[in-house]
């Protein structure tokens, strides 16, 4: 195998079946794919699925913490873990551009191999382009995923059984993918050593409902943060979401950098912090899962559902006021995931 | 709405928000997709799924007979119908250069909206990125789908009941797509009437399929065109493929441009065509459904599985010669899909 990626790899002939061949394959070993059909052939049996899709363009690809490849496993298992979906089956599609190392591809779908392994996923089917030097950064991955539903799971997805005193917690600190990721572009200045939060969250997810917690909603704080999260649960409902600023979770070193960039750390991306929506009742419950987990240790009740500011998201701020959170309305960070 | 695309759009903010609603909402339009859960909820009765992936960056996005749009839809949908499913529910994924125009935009998810539809198949899931300029080509999009199988049509990805004596049939001329694609662009002065053919094959194929047709192997004709899938085919196997030259369907204007370029036709891209090997018991039964279909009146029996030439195929040419066909080594074409 050569060391870059030409055009051939992209070609549908011989090249291409040599790079499936000698590196997905080695990687994305399981029978489904093996089988080297168009589409793979799932056996599952009648329940609801979940089915989810994401493109992943963070620039640079490697960044403290993780990589694209480790992006694009773990956002898609979390897209379909907060949908109450076990997650099961994942595709990818690589658009890379030519001239890209392959050892450096190797490394992404190394990557993506052993989070895929380590979440009991299979990545049962894929696809390869390549462009002309130029027309696109590097590599972009779409991954799409398929997880199974359990009947009593049914309503996370929607959040429509969100009520007044419910409450809200997140199972860690704000701000620290996209601080990791804007931290390892070569062209700032910044050197710090805050790491990407980037991880699949399912089995922390998995040991929640196993355990009975009546879930509400659950949502990973992607791209838009907690404050888009927040404003996308509020907006247009009977009822309002307060929050308590002293309760939200934030690393010193990321509160330092958004005090001199200028950003608001509500609005920053994570890649492995899930909003979890719970019944009252169920307080003291999913404090004691959170506290054991290792993704949950940090975790933080940060407010509840009320009957008050009905649509809005109100936060408490340290200093004594009252401040209106909003989901952004133009562009933050590009190409953070 | 403004004109243009711009990162805003794919910040996971307002404007993105704005964009979903007021575009891909307006033409998307169904209840999974509607309800913005990060997993569309699909309720599926027990059975074999087909699922598969692809990315599409076809160069001009705008083609004689189509455009990326078309071939997002009908590639994936293509992909599970020869595998013997039928088609249910796609996932699209944009990557989207700055500045690309909304106008155009809007064109490209109208007619996947209008693709879909027509074939029935829906849009459940999506996702949006956007890139800055000189970043990606315009735009790139993936589709996944996801289609339920029968039992009695499980074998037909795989191939496994491939056996000498099978017939082999295509349903029209090959390298269609490939020359449309290629005269349309720019920087080539090359003006002919050659249309791509890229078409969503399902509703053929299932005709074939519910009329109990013996096939024992489908695959659509797409980038490495009908040599590469001959060559998979034959590759490893117990038996040969012997076809004919004079057999292969083959527009006028194509053969005369492959001559021009010294290209062969066996080994372009096809988006609405596809091999069928069937069970030669049904020769007539399937010219018969092939004859009166529009997606299958310019099939041809192209030739047959054998107990010669053991993983080769080989032609019998217009002159008298034989010839083996392999799929291409390097590249031919790039951006063709």
């Amino acid at each position: 195998m050569d060391d870059r990626i030409i055009l051939g790899h992209g070609s549908g002939g011989k090249l291409m079946h040599q790079l499936i061949t000698d590196l997905f394959f080695k990687y994305f070993n399981n029978e489904a794919l093996k089988k080297s059909t168009d589409s793979a052939i799932l056996e599952i049996p009648g329940m609801h699925l979940a089915f989810t899709t994401d493109s992943y363009i963070v620039d640079p690809l490697f960044f403290p913490g993780g990589n694209i490849g480790k992006l694009a496993i773990c956002g898609t298992i979390n897209d379909l873990a907060v949908s109450g979906a076990h997650p099961q089956f994942i595709s990818v599609g690589f658009i890379i551009e030519e001239g890209y190392p392959l050892t450096k591809l190797e490394e992404i779908v190394q990557t993506m191999a052993f989070e895929a392994k380590k979440a009991g996923v299979q990545i049962v089917t894929g696809d390869t382009k390549v462009v002309n030097k130029g027309k696109a950064d590097k590599v972009f991955i779409n991954t799409s995923g398929i997880g199974i539903i359990k009947d009593e799971h049914k309503h996370i997805a929607t959040g429509n059984k969100i009520a007044p005193g419910d409450l809200l917690f997140v199972n860690g600190t704000l701000g620290d993918h996209a601080m990791a990721v804007l931290t390892a572009r070569e062209d700032l200045p910044l050197r710090t050593d805050i790491q990407s939060d980037c991880t699949c969250l399912h089995h922390l997810i998995e040991n929640i409902l196993d355990a009975g917690i009546h879930v509400k909603f659950m949502r990973d704080l992607t791209r838009g943060g907690l404050a888009t999260v927040l404003d996308e649960i509020a907006s247009g409902k009977n009822f309002g979401i307060e929050i308590n600023e002293k309760d939200i979770p934030i690393k010193e070193s990321v509160k330092a950098l958004c005090e001199v960039l200028g950003f608001d750390a509500l609005h920053l991306a994570n890649e492995g912090k899930v909003l979890i929506v719970v019944d009252k009742t169920d307080e003291t419950a999913i404090q004691e899962i959170l506290h054991n987990d290792v993704l949950g240790k940090s975790y933080r009740m940060i407010g509840k559902i009320t009957d008050n500011y009905k649509g809005e998201v109100v936060m408490n701020s340290i200093i004594g006021g009252k401040r209106l959170v909003k989901m952004l309305a133009g562009e933050q960070l590009p190409r953070i995931c």
